[in-house]
């Protein structure tokens, strides 16, 4: 692991950070291939909008992205972890009056996931745990990140390589660190993001491509979807054959988007 | 500040620490007046259960105490932050396969807040933000506080001490870091934390003592209590004076439990 802290080779980070306090800050996970970042633009503009409803100063982000590139040149593919947090603080939750931001980047290689992945689709679980309705927070890559660690900790079975999370009125929200579309009668839906889920960047580059409707979807949509694969930035495109019992097939919509994907160097596998 | 961070006389924490990465863990924020808390017992319980609940393993909770109280056995008047974190772990939500938690203790003298507060009350005003309802979080004080550093951003007139937070359901729950007590037609209420906000150790020893009613509250009924008080384990018994415009007196049994907290040695100031 490669880490800077405010660009200083340190991997230490002051106990007083108010991203340790309290979660006070936001974060961006980024698939770079021989130091180039095909999403960025993506990532720079959901982080500024997160740095903007938290009220923490941005940084700038020409430098910030030629930091993290120049972390892993040298990487054919790997993941760097931009966080930015508020920076230190004194005891409490008011605002610090003069706050200057911590930034921590982590690099690290990181292989490809299985090719089974994307030729034969991931099995996921329907997750026990209930996203709450936060409008607010909604759609942030924020520090506070503790039901998605319970919710991944309701299995360990290794074949399960997802969990899919809904909200408390019966919609399906996403999977712990991806987000879901599914097509349903011919039409290709993502859920609605607007109370509770992260606004994923592969997500949105997916809405960028294609005409799909951005709306809640009860579960039992979901179960009579033809298709249904996962979004996530550093995965990329990851059909989905298995919900629990319930089998999907890779379908035609998931192989177009793999070859898109493959061709902007974000993936390297894909079925179809 | 003297922060000992795994036993350690060192301010720094890992960049991998999970407790940055996600906000996964605990912490207690202790009153010690000469090295002695007296309400530790409910500290360490809540402490405790948390950590039970996010599958986190519990120090020894005797050492702890000693390690905290031996920070500031020189102060008259002390707080010690104690957070408790997974530790650190590999990239992702998953727990990690042999967690070594990290143990961080911050300890600073405080000086009592203004004799005013106890005497007069303290003006609070109502927060937009509204607590998101997760039961499975509900009641721990975990490190995942966005929702109260965003309240508390709500305001910065200094004459205002707290903000009171409500739920989606029309609720009051809290103040952003305090639990809330209304005597309501003569009765002693609190609101129930079982979907949000978090389970104090001050609100925990009132409750041992008084007979209070733990239930939902509506702002209705907040509007027309006879007397409306704040606890706290840092700041003890805090009555409220106002509510907005809406003024309230300082009652009898805030009177009461606030001698109780001098004579505990929690709080120097009390009104009545």
């Amino acid at each position: 692991m490669r880490i800077r802290v405010n660009g200083e080779a340190c991997a230490q980070l002051p106990a007083q950070d108010r991203g340790l306090l309290y979660g006070d800050g936001l974060f961006e996970t980024v698939l770079f291939r021989q130091g180039n970042a095909p999403l960025w633009p993506r990532h720079a503009e959901r982080l500024l909008q997160g740095l903007a409803r938290l009220r923490i100063a941005a940084p700038d982000m020409d430098a910030l992205l030629a930091e993290a590139g120049g972390l892993c040149s040298d990487l054919d593919r790997a993941v760097v972890r931009i966080s930015i947090t508020r920076g230190s603080g004194e005891r409490g939750y008011a605002l610090p009056l003069q706050p200057v931001p911590t930034r921590i980047l982590m690099a690290a290689a990181a292989p490809p996931p299985p090719r089974d992945w994307y030729v034969q689709g991931i099995r996921v679980r329907c997750c026990s745990l209930q996203l709450a309705a936060q409008p607010v927070l909604a759609g942030m890559k924020h520090l506070n990140r503790l039901e998605q660690v319970l919710a991944r900790a309701e299995w360990t079975d290794a074949a399960i390589v997802e969990g899919l999370l809904g909200d408390r009125e019966g919609h399906v929200v996403s999977a712990t660190a991806a987000n879901l579309f599914a097509c349903v009668d011919g039409q290709l839906l993502t859920p609605a993001l607007d109370r509770c889920g992260v606004a994923g960047v592969a997500r949105a580059e997916v809405l960028a491509r294609r005409d799909a409707a951005v709306r809640n979807i009860t579960w039992e949509e979901l179960m009579r979807a033809e298709e249904i694969f996962l979004t996530s930035s550093v995965r990329g495109i990851v059909p989905v054959r298995a919900v629990d019992a319930r089998e999907f097939a890779v379908g035609a919509m998931t192989h177009s988007l793999q070859r898109e994907w493959q061709a902007l160097g974000l993936q390297e596998s894909a079925g179809g």
